[in-house]
């Protein structure tokens, strides 16, 4: 007699529903339930800002990739939304849950558990959405930053955190011609992708747009009656009819402890390549996971789209009996403000120094475009080089049109583990619209090569 | 006593003028002296079509990179426009020339030979600038036809030719809203870049801006009285009051012969990868050499900008007492048709196939950005294995905005022999705005890999 095996998922976005999908597909014999808290399956939370600045005209709530009514049709997987897992008993293979809305309750056994339950905020200011403080996660949040600001038209908004969200916001906020406020606890802005003379370059942009941009300081709290009318970072003041806290995340563990799961240092749950966590039966993928770096050896949790889809269709394939394996990362990340296209891969110097390898770098203001072409562009690049060995080890780019897309170049060298004589040797494509005769990485790489090669 | 040492270069477009200024940077003892035959050094011949077309404002013979006062000043290099070496005596090392405007002749005694001629257009019908029927290789090419365009306003073009030249004179001639027909002998346009299947997104797009695109047919004549009036192709015939000729070049070894150079299969100056020739004091760069292709083993001239520009680096390097190498190319090229971008890097199916490598390939229509942003782009994209080991051979892409610069990832992996499975493994950068969450390369290489594993 055949009986159908239950694979229960915890957590519907990227991560989750990839497992899901992927599970299913390879193992249509499978019974796939996913479990989502959220409003939504399978959404793009790095839409949302593109959909607030009204750049995206179509609603936030069809920014999704999938309805649970077409994972049904088109992937044969079950996704329940508004629906919390309250409880798992592994050893018994059996979970509990409650609907959200209705308040029902039930119960589950599986045979197998994927726990994709994604991370969660760490607001630097306690949220508070009723009084105009809100945090950018969930598809629900965008939802609710949307609405508000149509209905409460902000004059001034606060944005904590320098990160992707918090620019991203920062260039919706201009956009929609509010006056924005950036409080940043960092030296910087975008601490994960720039170094500081890199960031230089964003933080002028920001400037030039209107933008108080307030580094170095630590939000710390808010005022306000029925809405909020200050943020408050030190013996700082901030007016602010609205804020945006987007503070980082950290991996929402609280089931994989529950189950036992190993966490890790850097807070995520510990899997092998394959996302099995060491407990049988049990797979975790997404944000919630800790993935390896390949330059730096570690693993620490990055909650990016593409890793959370990667490592969800890594734990599907080998749920339903392959053994693929996750790659590891290099950080590759990008990002604009405005007409300002912001790139990295790899580790920037400081990242580089703090793990503890000796760097030395080469920077170029470089053409995007025959110099002669209308509007032509510029980018700034900066190379990081191990000076022993001339391997690159990261390559940020801030300029203008025709920046960020070079960056992938820069991906495919460091992931091979390219040196700088490499990088000047590939033959890159030019022609006078998409670039100079000698690539902007390519150059940088020269001056980074000649400097490594002064500092032996 | 010191005395000083004289090279002579003949030559001086991107291989010569770079060969002259980098030996003259590492060896300021050194007199450097170049001969051009031509009224221009060190332009950029791949932006004449877009000047033509009027998307560059600023005239045609400004589109120098260093006129011989900035090249005097700047380098240190004494460059002589307008003058033809008419014979050279090595083992005298001593050349003659002729002052093509003014009519003196004169000698110079060298010791070291730098030869950078070039190549010449091999134009399929008899050029006649006076009638209309023009070549687009030297800079005094474009300030020509930028002159009959003027003067003449033509209202039927026909261009002779479906290579790069050829595509961007289309182009040209569409946005200065002149009837065009493109009269190739191929039978899709673009075949060094693009199999069939992807040059047809090409000839559609052609189609749709109203030219009349010919293939297949090899123009042999042209007839009119005053001005040109008809182009034939065999039994075709093609109404045109004008004409651009752009069926290929052949290295100019004219010189290189006299002197005692070798001359390989196909037409260029043998030379090792250090750019000298064999003969003692002797060197050669630029169009007129042929370079080592990494992925056939193969040598062959390749008259592209960034090849010409890198030899001539190296023989300027070499000649002042370096020891660089050519590190060889893969093919990568760009252009545009209007909208569409036109990417390819390695080899087509067909000059796969032709080297004789087994070879299986993955086509997909991938997204260049996130579907709900406005105006999302899309790409083709093609790539080719070698069926046994997986290894990319090469990658075709032809699309929107956001699809060319994308062929500098395919090439940085090409480049390392990485396989499909590194393709997908890479983590390119994700943003909605420039691109989707898994790229277009890494979702064709997944495509290609399961074709190759269904076909092992």
């Amino acid at each position: 007699m055949l009986v159908s095996r239950t694979l229960a998922v915890v957590g519907g976005s990227a991560a989750g529903m990839s497992a899901a999908s992927v599970a299913k597909r390879r193992d249509p014999e499978l019974e796939v339930v996913v479990f989502e808290r959220g409003g939504h399956i399978s959404y793009s939370a790095c839409g949302m800002p593109y959909r607030i600045a009204g750049e995206v005209q179509r609603p936030m709530a069809s920014m999704v990739a999938l309805t649970p009514d077409e994972a049904k049709e088109d992937k044969g997987v079950e996704a329940r939304i508004r629906t919390e897992v309250t409880g798992i008993d592994h050893d018994e293979r059996t979970l509990t849950w409650r609907d959200m809305e209705g308040g029902g309750t039930g119960s589950l056994d599986y045979d197998t558990l994927c726990l994709a339950t994604g991370s969660a905020p760490t607001p630097a200011i306690p949220l508070d959405p009723d009084k105009g403080v809100f945090a950018l996660h969930h598809l629900d949040d965008g939802i609710t930053v949307d609405r508000w600001l149509e209905a409460h038209a902000p004059e001034h908004v606060a944005i904590v955190g320098g990160g992707f969200v918090g620019i991203e916001m920062a260039e919706a906020c201009t956009m929609l011609d509010i006056q924005t406020c950036l409080v940043n606890k960092d030296r910087h802005v975008l601490k994960r992708l720039l170094d500081a003379d890199m960031a230089e370059h964003v933080a002028e942009r920001m400037e030039d747009k209107g933008i108080t941009l307030v580094n170095g300081a630590y939000a710390d709290g808010w005022s306000g009656k029925d809405r909020i009318e200050k943020v408050t970072a030190g013996d700082k003041t901030v007016e602010a009819d609205m804020a945006i806290v987007a503070t980082g995340t950290r991996p929402a563990t609280k089931l994989a402890e529950a189950v036992g799961c190993r966490i890790g240092d850097e807070g995520g749950v510990i899997v092998d390549d394959g996302m099995r966590t060491g407990i049988e039966d049990v797979w975790a993928c997404g944000d919630l996971v800790e993935i390896p770096h390949r330059i730096t050896g570690t693993r620490t949790p990055i909650p990016l789209a593409l890793h959370s889809n990667r490592s969800g269709r890594i734990a599907g394939e080998n749920i339903a009996g392959a053994d693929e394996r996750f790659p590891g990362v290099i950080g590759t990340s990008v990002t604009r403000f405005h007409d300002l296209e912001i790139a990295s891969t790899g580790l920037t110097e400081a990242q580089a120094q703090k793990h503890g390898f000796d760097v030395v770098c080469g920077s170029t203001k470089a053409a995007t475009t025959a110099g002669y072409m209308p509007d032509p562009g510029t980018a700034h690049v900066k190379m990081m080089l191990e000076r022993k060995t001339g391997r690159i080890l990261g390559v940020q780019m801030v300029g203008g049109r025709g920046t960020a897309l070079r960056i992938d170049a820069a991906a495919a060298l460091i992931w091979q583990e390219a040196t700088a004589e490499t990088a000047e040797a590939v033959d890159f494509a030019y022609n006078p619209p998409f670039g100079p005769v000698w690539d902007p990485i390519a150059i940088t790489a020269r001056v980074a090569e000649k400097e490594r090669r002064r500092a032996l």
